[in-house]
């Protein structure tokens, strides 16, 4: 980092992974105050509003002392001299930030805006004080996002990742489909009604598609209607297996943890895709052959979005009204947090308030 | 099929599967003369000018009295009454067809012109009176396809299923890339480099591509770079490991055995796509679901083509003077031929005469 004189030190108070609780997928935090003293030419900090919690922060909690939190939204309250030359992002910002801290910049991936997918593509756990569990963050400011004024923090923060992730999916594979039965809409599944899916049934609905959600569970079935989905189905009866045969042109699969790829497959028309979204648990895809050649169907996949695919998002967001249902706690219990969001029960998001104060000049 | 008054009964002699030889991947073939005494009235009868063979018709080798064969170009001699009602198909004219003999033709994919899709699509070896490995042949009228005046017969049957299956897949995912270089052609490489990869390179290159013949035959390279290819790599070497890394948008995988997905899904760029082609002996595809999603990779495929593609197919074909480079032999010879063909000595194509007078015609 380049020396900044005009810096005053800034207190920071962070939940770092503790030690391992019982469970494997559980953790204790620690909390850690810190000094941020400078920071980079390209970097911003940011002073936090909120942070929401993701499935992927699982992936850091092996890693005592990483500070994990991957969406979340905040006010600029320094910038780096690159960054006050380039203008685009100023101090008194209300910006998100989402996975990814950084990228290398030059490689062809990255100077042709797909920066999510570049080969040094950092996440957020690198970040020089690490993620959003905590009260403020250092972050590349090509990384940062301005958030439209008609979108509050709370709502803006899951959109950062699960947002991210579900709209740059549906926009690339439904922009120009092989196959469309004429005169319909594309007929799209969202399978998994969590985080993402309850945004994924939002944005397809808006971007015109005909929505269909595939859960394991009756009970959500007037939520999904609520959020747009035109029908509804309890994926694991028999009836379904006739049913949703060959029926989507896409099938957007939101579930974090695994899925039997075959079972899904088969729902799909001809040229239809399956996509697979976020980092599985089981490193291999096993699907069938034939299921997969007879249809020409395909296995794609999407993860996260570049820098223009965020912007985008969050203007279709606001644009749209598309906004996460969330449960609101404060940072400070992010322990009991963690342990609701493991145990499924959250509805869709939780996010954590940093600045109560901000949120509350929000709802006025 | 329907009786028609004015049917003279003719003679075919075919070549049905016989007894399994030692190996499992051979047969013996049983000589049948029959006599075809009337046709369905959406069937044509075609007299056969040639017959070429492919991988596929390995399939049919455990059936014992089918007749294989599914790369035929031919002189139509009957038309049922629907057809000539229809118009499009007449006596006299030089067609060809491939692996579909016929499809329901009422059910959503085959009326939005994807019948080789269809659920009830049916293939050669269940025309009435089999496939290609005979004189003449039985097919209904939908899937007989016009060979343009400029394309020998010789050179036109390897087109009909080889020829299909890589310029659909061609034609279809290079069409719309969710990525591309700026200022540069698409990066397409062909893996495989027999009956369906050589002619996979001649329209890769006239479609405008950047071309890479992958082949494990250092011997194919001068054939490759005559058949358009600009770079031509060994791809079992250590070096290509790292040559190839991230280097394709699409990798038309032609190979009739099974591949190892994992190698060459990570050859290909951000949002590329690696084609599987035809029917695999393996029924499972298996592989890393990081290599996939972290660049955004795809795993698609493509069977044959409809009777549109076809049809475009045969101009494009005819429009750019592509060719199969072809072993000829006779059709009474077809037991020698599969050997030779199952032993991999054929470069690329072997093509059975059935009527030679017409070929020396067409060599005049």
């Amino acid at each position: 980092m380049s020396e900044d004189t005009t810096f005053n030190p800034i207190s920071v108070t962070a939940y770092a992974v503790g030690e391992k609780k019982d469970s494997q997928k559980l953790v204790s935090f620690d909390k850690v105050e810190k000094q941020v003293k400078s920071i980079g030419p390209n970097h911003v900090f940011v002073e936090l509003i909120c942070s929401s919690i993701c499935h992927t922060d699982w992936f850091t909690f092996g890693s005592k002392g990483a500070v994990p939190g991957h969406e979340m939204v905040g006010i600029v309250k320094h910038i780096g001299e690159n960054v006050a030359h380039e203008g685009k992002i100023k101090v008194g910002m209300r910006v998100g930030m989402g996975y990814q801290f950084t990228s290398c910049r030059h490689c062809e991936t990255c100077t042709n805006n797909l920066e999510n997918l570049c080969d040094s593509s950092k996440p957020f756990y690198t970040a020089p004080i690490g993620g959003g569990y905590q009260t403020g963050v250092v972050w590349d400011a090509h990384f940062v996002f301005p958030i439209p004024d008609n979108l509050k923090s709370i709502h803006a923060a899951p959109l950062l990742c699960a947002g991210a992730t579900v709209f740059t999916a549906l926009h690339r594979y439904t922009k120009n489909p092989q196959y469309k039965v004429p005169g319909k809409p594309l007929s799209c599944a969202v399978l998994g009604l969590g985080g993402l899916g309850h945004l994924a049934i939002q944005y397809a609905k808006k971007m015109g598609l005909h929505v269909t959600a595939l859960s394991t569970t009756a009970s959500k079935e007037e939520e999904c209607r609520s959020f747009g989905a035109d029908e509804f189905y309890v994926h694991t009866t028999e009836e379904a297996k006739t049913t949703l045969a060959s029926k989507f042109d896409i099938i957007l699969n939101t579930v974090s943890g695994d899925i039997e790829l075959d079972k899904f497959i088969v729902m799909l028309r001809p040229y239809g895709q399956l996509c697979m979204l976020g980092l599985p648990s089981n490193p291999r895809y096993d699907l069938s052959a034939f299921s997969l050649i007879l249809k020409a169907r395909s296995l794609v996949s999407s993860v996260i979005g570049s820098p223009e695919e965020l912007n985008l998002m969050l203007k279709f967001s606001a644009d749209h009204d598309i906004k996460p249902q969330v449960e609101l706690t404060t940072l400070d219990k992010v322990g009991e947090a963690i342990e609701k969001v493991n145990s499924n029960k959250v509805r869709y998001r939780m996010v954590m308030i940093v600045n109560q104060e901000q949120v509350d000049k929000e709802n006025q």
